[in-house]
């Protein structure tokens, strides 16, 4: 089973890393870019659980270790058997 | 148009931080995970531009900015239309 764990910035916490990355893009011609968010994504890869399961311990590690949920939100994906 | 782009050390490079990650979870109970790969997310708003475009854009980034390319791998992802 694998599973990608993404944390962001709260949408009302101030995202500094975000900011600076949208104005360097700008700098450098991307002017395009109107927003930034800048998170981190963690790519896990775990033993034979079923989804459910999954699901519940991959949430389970955000909120013990991945995420700090004062300032951060996280999403957990699963993406189906390990690839062997 | 909204996008994710991830950036993952290469697999052939050490992850001494998806490393560490995996260590700190196998000590507090989560011993199912197997291995984690550590790296950054960006959500990435840009003004209206057709997907093909975006994608050639989002690349670009990627490889003048975003992503150190000798020792990092990028993926990136359209995720449709801004949200209103």
């Amino acid at each position: 089973m694998k599973a990608r764990v993404t944390v962001y910035p709260r949408r009302e916490i101030l995202d500094p890393q975000g900011k600076a990355i949208r104005e360097a893009l700008a700098r450098v011609g991307f002017e395009e870019v109107r927003e930034v968010r800048a998170g981190k994504s963690f790519e896990i890869e775990l033993g034979d659980l079923d989804p459910a399961r999954a699901g519940e311990r991959l949430r389970e590690m955000c909120e013990r270790l991945l995420a700090n949920t004062v300032v951060e939100e996280y999403v957990v994906e699963l993406e189906g058997p390990a690839r062997s």
